[in-house]
């Protein structure tokens, strides 16, 4: 479990993993879109009930912690299947949202404020 | 955009830009989790009404793919923000998931099959 | 389970039984607004690998039907715990909704499309 | 829009706004949930870097309430698409789901408490 500390060799891991039971078939983008939904639902549902102030500390209880990473882990293998199936640079995506996420939020009018500046005038 | 190959660096720029705009506040765990939801939500309609076997070709459409990229970016961005306030190392939550996944789901019983055996039992 | 066949009585219905229980304090918009999205999530899960064509037979199936019947029961009880929470007329909202639809669908630009006629362009 | 009060009148209506624009092709239920999903998200998009506590007054302000409504009247209108695609009576399926419920969530342990008490056993 140490090599693959890059996103892209990580990703060629998680693409073997399901090549490796033929899963392609069923891997395609709706397909993938829907499976995330759906493992983002349970992470959902873990918070649910939770107020906003008490969800650090109830994602870190021992009875709840597991399935909180069972669930970003899953979503995080839905990035990985859907960038491979897309041919999508997984880092490179990142980093492009980020830059027009930075033309959208400029600092001096996002401090403290998370909806861009247009949205609230 | 070069450097942050490495999972870690990159957790780290997606966490300096919310840094940078002091969005710490609004960024706990439940929150979170519900911005992603909503970007998956924006990735699901624009597969809605496709047919599996179309969402390929939809996917890569000059007019489709900026959206289906801008829509992963966001899931990316999310799981980092994820990984970084709940104190996840993102490539080992991946690596520990497919683990559990291979014992779940093994080669041999889940060749062309994507449910786990005892769900089909 | 003869007499709440009207919305209104319907909505009634289910808020006696979240007061009963005295849920309102968990039961504000956004943490109703989750637990639909989770149950919704369980939705999708059913449908995720099977193919548009086969997904009217899949939800038909023995195995398959109760849990269908339990997820979409599930998000015809939040829909109305929503509606009651925010003092939402639920048949209102239905049709101004549908009335607004009708106008950004023009029968005669959207029989056999289901985008609007602007998204197309 | 004053006669179509009751459920089975209201699906019907919802259902003969799809068939005017022959949309039934793309109503399958695999489609149908996906569609669900994405508005889903939209209201989560509402509410997701807004507290709890505050979520009442937020979906209350003039801003913000017709988004709410929108997004919860395309809530409605999917929940009865898919009930009329399944051959579902939406009365009948909330009110089966609450008698579910009503076991699985005895009064008697669930005042206060919105997990099924077997969940925090």
């Amino acid at each position: 479990m140490r090599e693959a500390r890059d996103l892209h060799s990580l990703m060629e891991r998680v693409g073997a993993f399901a090549d490796d039971r033929d899963w392609g078939k069923f891997h395609d983008p709706k397909n993938l879109a829907m499976a995330l939904a759906s493992e983002v639902g349970e992470l959902l549902a873990i918070f649910r009930w939770v107020d906003n102030g008490d969800s650090d500390s109830h994602a870190m209880r021992a009875e709840v912690s597991p399935a909180v990473r069972d669930e970003i882990g899953d979503v995080g293998i839905l990035f990985l299947l859907l960038c491979r199936r897309l041919e999508i640079d997984p880092a490179d995506i990142v980093l492009r949202k980020l830059e027009a996420n930075g033309v959208k939020y400029p600092v001096e009018f996002s401090t403290g404020n998370p909806e861009p500046p247009t949205a609230s005038a």
